[in-house]
């Protein structure tokens, strides 16, 4: 069933309208009169809905059943991803949200190449969260996951560490699997922290650990830094039982 | 440390020249004399080298110590895809060769948007080879995983079968999880099975029942088809304790 995503003042108990960009995919689908939709608050709150009216610039919709959403994970995976070059964050962003995380979140490192200026930065934001969007829609999920950049290495440890496991990857990393740190006792919330192209400086791992991340291996093979956030987001949502 | 793939029969005792595309990429990096690199012959033999003599032609090294890869992972998953539209293939070589596939296997289904003509088709496999060539070299593995392409779904389905997890994923299997039938019993060989953007038909997945693969879900949430095989994958190399 096609699903659409609107603000979660307009999800009204009988009636629904859906304008603007939802109005747009709907006519690209060639939605007709009597067809079933979704539609989310992106909060996990849904209504299925049945179309009653199109017209050129709006899709009525009447309420038939309103839900709460059945396709969020049980576990909350934030994905924390050093600023990567090119469109690396945005290929992260489709995957991750497919993939089930609750939320993805940039910050800087040492290495990083690439990082937005603060002029670019609101506006990228919007593109990055319209990714999100769009792929929360294709996958069928109940949220649509926030994107959020954080201004330093440093917050983006203090607020990662606030979660039941919270893990960091390196490369050099031998002894710790991320099985032993998942293993090891019951998580409902989940912080995944990953380094960019060059990889994070040693200093920067340690200060990890003092801030009370976890560091463990993804395996002997070396992953690049847009496989790595994405395989170990598939080995926790397969961890915690969602497939 | 840099890692190069040639013919197994050039991997000589006592001294090797690189030559061609690897002396090409040894000038890119710029190696220098003394430098130690790692030499492989892609079935997981390698050997460590010192630059001995750099030419404009070729890079001469002397062979230091011979071992088995220590790379490799213990199972032997091998990822068959039905024809994608577009570069989606050559994406999903890339990241399986670094998540540690044995080898990548692409073949046609019933709704296959997109699939190389036998005249193009002996051109693209060099180039798919080539592509898990240079993600093998970049991730560290012992083996270049094999590109294969098969003339049908039936013989995808027959050959897929062989393996001791013979797992087919489909959006809408409910019951059966992917941990459900990696943890019935031990495997060493896996073979995972997905469909391409418009999905596998019913009958295609009651043939490849009737073949003897084992239908799972990937979860609730519907992945892209570049997605899925990648998310199984990394479940699967996280189950069997890679990481």
């Amino acid at each position: 069933m096609t699903r659409f995503f609107v603000a979660p003042e307009e999800l009204q108990p009988d009636f629904l309208v859906l304008t603007g960009e939802n109005a747009r995919h709907a006519k690209v689908l060639r939605l007709k009169e009597g067809e079933e939709v979704l539609v989310c608050d992106g909060y996990g709150k849904e209504c299925i809905c049945t179309v009653s009216d199109v017209s050129p610039e709006q899709i009525s919709l009447v309420v038939r059943k309103r839900q709460e959403s059945e396709t969020e994970a049980t576990v909350r995976v934030s994905v924390y991803m050093a600023f990567p070059k090119a469109d690396k964050l945005e290929h992260v962003i489709q995957k991750a949200t497919e993939l089930g995380a609750y939320e993805i979140v940039a910050f800087p490192s040492a290495r990083c190449v690439s990082r937005p200026d603060d002029k670019s930065l609101s506006k990228k934001l919007e593109r990055w969260q319209k990714i999100a969007a769009s792929a929360a829609e294709q996958s069928g999920r109940g949220i649509v996951p926030q994107v959020l950049v954080l201004p330093s290495y440093k917050t983006a440890l203090e607020r990662a560490a606030q979660a039941d496991k919270a893990l960091l990857f390196y490369e050099n990393e031998r002894s710790t699997t991320l099985k032993m740190a998942l293993q090891s006792g019951a998580y409902q919330t989940v912080s995944l922290l990953t380094g960019p192209e060059g990889g994070l400086e040693l200093s920067e791992v340690k200060q990890a650990e003092d801030a009370g991340l976890q560091v463990c291996t993804l395996g002997k093979r070396i992953l690049r830094c847009e496989t790595a956030p994405l395989c170990a987001l598939s080995a926790v949502m397969y961890d915690a039982g969602e497939f």
